[in-house]
């Protein structure tokens, strides 16, 4: 839906208010089905390759990411997935947040966040795309 | 997915049968994304350009739409889309709803109807796809 | 539980941390059915009279009420219970809300706020009691 | 809480609209306890020690139980509480539903109907209050 | 996304790790609208065309489906789709079950299995790749 | 209701099948009052005076324990509240998690476990209670 993103480039919509999603993944086939899934969906991204870079790059956005979807292993003594996603939930506690994981998926009972989802590979694009859908949704409604 | 439409069209499975959305948005640009969104979901839309009209259609449709997606702020001194869901609610309680908005989504908590999502713009078309989604396979499991 | 509230009184807690749930109702009898249910609940009420006096508690109220249990039909040409619930979510729309009713029930859908629960008289105290806990408990989970 | 009983059978908010649920039980302790919690919470019940005998209060109720509360096994080459439960969602296909059970649990999955709560023994009494609470709340919220 | 199977099955992913729904439907243009909605959301599907053939295909399965898509009617004196349903959450009581049906809908209050989705016929394509991501996420989320 | 435990300690029901509820909580105050909460809710109850007491008495469970109900801070240098709810779930991912806290509440969304349920001091006994029953009720129904 590349002509959405083109319309709101043009100004219609204002450049500023784009969607953007922090994806957190250190393979890169994986990255690119995320990515088409998530672009296909109608969503910006911007890729961090390690936690350490998602770490610096939450620090830095000032509120312009809206989800985090991390990967959960992201290489020996480096920050993980679950520790980013417990920075990103102390900048703002309402933050959605998407893990995609392996043989790491058990252990989302006792080191994911709250209010969280846990995608076990493997995994179908729409399970991913409906994830971050459902939780922005939710986010959008308070009361 | 035009290929289903067709089937449908052929007589397969029955014109009378289509799911039909009521969209109500008086800003073109969003229309057609709204438009294009929900038609790659599969879904048949009809547009309302105003709340006046959005009544009329509803008053008249016994039972045509199965939910409602509507913009909230719809021109000076006119109806605007809280209205429109009250209406389309005291016909039908059951009525999914789905509001977008840009400023007045923090308004959803005391002028939204219960079971509504609100939108708040900028938002994906896989979210507004998601939400339509999620209030119909909802609304069809009684009990 | 008067020990509980005793302790709290005694400073152990902090008398200023009192759970208060405001209850507007005008029905002598119906009040003292909410007042025992949700005393014996452990929470402590405030009773309103009329719509216009919930009203002006809520805005004097400084965060003082935790949650809302209105009636709807608050007698002719008064403020209903709709209209005090609309004037609460103004001030916080994340401010929890049953509704009690009996012919009125049926409005909930076009009239309620959103994430409010509709008790449908005749209701047994355990539904008061759960619906009010049930939407504190989902007030107190950020995220 | 016999007061609230009281006055509603003092006429004030009519005798006619008690909140009745049926229980479906044939061990007396169980029957006990089952009876001293729900009146406990304000409702009011109505024992069927069979599952035969739940079936035909069901078909002359006319609306009159407002929740089913039932046991699994009712003895061997009787009707049993999945039937029971089947039976009353084809008269009201929104009928809560509570059923308790030791062994038989682990067939909820495959037998229950849907929208159900499956208490498996040893349950507290809360457990049993909350869980008709929560659907009888669930089902007075309509859309 | 048919580059996502690709790169699956050239061993990046593991090819024993596909995620595949079966599908339960005996009419041959509902079959290929099925197929063709859950392959564009990244999903693999094995067919089958009676409930016989759907029973088989569970009991030799040993885990390798992930969700079960079934119709309701299935052919005069031949195994259901509420049977077929009730037969996989016997061999795993988590199993995601999504049922499609036009007149028999109704039913599904007293013979659908706990935490399925009926979707009505008509639906959109959108609606049952929502349903299944919704319960296959929720299937990933244990605690 | 201490006659059901009277009827259970009897045998009708088996003294080994009590729902018993690890409390871990330092304040003798607050102790009491969970204590009594539960107890009045048929609820059977544990109570761990430190963090370190209750990870020792989770290890030699075997399952005996069927609910977690925590404070947070349990004393300088010493396992605090998530902790102890980490330990749980490492044990059981399905383990029934309650926080109870001040402060801390705010910090539920990055360090608590997903599907638990945070009390913010002050709360009434009611929300307790309901929120144990929430996720017990919850916890019964696989699928």
């Amino acid at each position: 839906m590349s002509w959405l993103l083109d319309a709101v480039r043009c100004g219609e919509l204002g450049v500023e208010n784009l969607l953007v999603i922090l994806v957190v993944e250190d393979d890169q086939l994986i990255q690119s089905v995320v990515e088409e899934s998530l672009t296909d969906g109608g969503f910006e991204i911007v890729i961090a390759s390690s936690g350490e870079n998602a770490v610096a790059l939450l620090d830095a956005a000032d509120g312009k990411y809206r989800a985090l979807v991390t990967d959960i292993n992201l290489g020996r003594d480096k920050i993980d997935g679950w520790e980013v996603a417990r920075h990103a939930r102390k900048i703002d506690p309402h933050f959605p947040v998407v893990y995609m994981s392996g043989k790491d998926a058990i252990e989302w009972a006792s080191k994911g966040v709250p209010n969280s989802i846990m995608l076990a590979k493997p995994f179908a694009p729409a399970q991913l795309v409906t994830a971050v859908s459902q939780l922005l949704n939710a986010g959008t409604t308070p009361g």
